[in-house]
């Protein structure tokens, strides 16, 4: 199925990590081809990518309710791994698998930046629950801005069975979860082969999933709202798991970052 | 001047805050007394606020782009404190301040996520360079689920000259940076008098405020994209430092949460 990824960064990304085939780069008829929108084009003509210009009307329907910056990839379907090609990159890259598993999201914001805080901190693979969640669709991407055109997404149909068959490898599951007198994020060494499972906005894991869990994990929290996103929730989780790792794979002298 | 706070949340919250002149609720007109919006009708009753009925394109347009879910609250400015509100509250609890500074951030979204976090951490306060940054407006009251209109927020004309008056009182300011050769956010000891200062999208901090700095911290990242959004940036590194603290404050055996 034909997938229309809009804005330049999930277009740029899509064309770098160049996984899905790509049918065609679309841009509006009056955009200058010098910054973002030069880069995309150069790559594009790179990757033998069909360059078209069309309508800017044309590119508003395709991204719906997305800013699509002039720039619309016409692209193949999203390209999930399996489990195995997750573990296999943690065993490839020589380093304890650190997973993330999503029970059920529903909103792509969330989903797109957890994924992008995920490729951020050098995850080997995010695994999903396949109905009733949100699946990588364009809106996932653009919220990652990109991130997940480069990491490996396993949609599996039981999550507590994947769940299970971790387990035999060894690997602990840390849900993130809600209550009273649960441990803090920081008091448990999670520097171990991890998968840390995310619940769905507002109900949280589902019961088999949580019992599923190894060990159950919270963010402490004061104030008077008492609530956070789930996306906050879990990247700070990610980064809390991957600083137990002592940023393993970072090179703070090469450091050369952007942000927005 | 009169705003326009829209949605469940930050409405719910600007009533329970009680902080601003609260006008009038406005309520689509078949919208039904119950769940959120019968709470917030009968919190709005409890505080005199008169309940009037509108035709929900009136809504619209009041709400612009956000999403109203039927309910509008009419109410004065937002209530701004000064600096020395912001040190007295950290005195009255008894805590070393914890102060979080803006310098000239301007996505909205960007800004209410973080004082969602602020808000969660139990910040003292939140200080805001005044021109060219965005101000405490009705997006950020939602973007923030409400959470602002419990927080104590400062906008002061010069973010350089605050951030001297606040180390002359030994707070620390520790600024968060991009570039190589930086010290990760976890390799000095946050448990101090601290204000946190984060630069602008894309742009980072100004170099004068970079300056200022008694610390640059950075937080580390791997992978491909080598971006990160800044409210994602502050949140962690607002977590890092309550963390520090060993969650002052955190009540665990009463913690009563949602999130979304």
């Amino acid at each position: 199925m034909t997938e229309f990824l809009y804005g330049h960064w999930p277009v740029m990304e899509a064309l770098r990590a160049n996984r899905r085939p790509l049918e065609g780069l679309l841009l509006a008829e009056r955009a200058e081809e010098r910054g973002a929108i030069g880069e995309i084009v150069m790559m594009a003509r790179a990757r033998d990518v069909p360059v078209k210009r069309v309508p800017v009307g044309i590119l508003d329907d395709l991204a719906s309710t997305g800013n699509h910056q002039s720039t619309v990839l016409r692209a193949g379907p999203y390209p999930y791994v399996d489990v195995e090609a997750i573990l296999h990159s943690a065993t490839q890259r020589g380093e304890k698998p650190f997973i993330l598993l999503l029970d059920l999201l529903k909103d792509p914001q969330n989903v797109g930046a957890l994924m992008r805080v995920a490729e951020a901190v050098g995850i080997h693979g995010v695994i999903m629950q396949e109905r009733r969640s949100v699946a990588v669709v364009p809106s996932v991407v653009s919220a990652s801005s990109g991130a997940v055109e480069h990491l490996q997404v396993a949609q599996v149909t039981n999550l507590v069975s994947t769940m299970k068959d971790l387990k035999k490898e060894d690997i602990w599951m840390a849900g993130l979860d809600l209550g009273p007198n649960l441990l803090p994020i920081n008091r448990t060494n999670l520097d171990m082969a991890l998968g840390l499972v995310l619940g769905s906005e507002g109900e949280g894991m589902r019961r088999l999933v949580r019992e599923t869990c190894d060990l159950l994990l919270t963010l402490p929290m004061r104030g008077r709202i008492a609530s956070l996103n789930v996306a906050t929730v879990g990247s700070i989780a990610l980064y809390t798991a991957w600083q137990a790792r002592d940023w393993q794979g970072w090179n703070a002298a090469a450091d050369q970052r952007a942000r927005d």
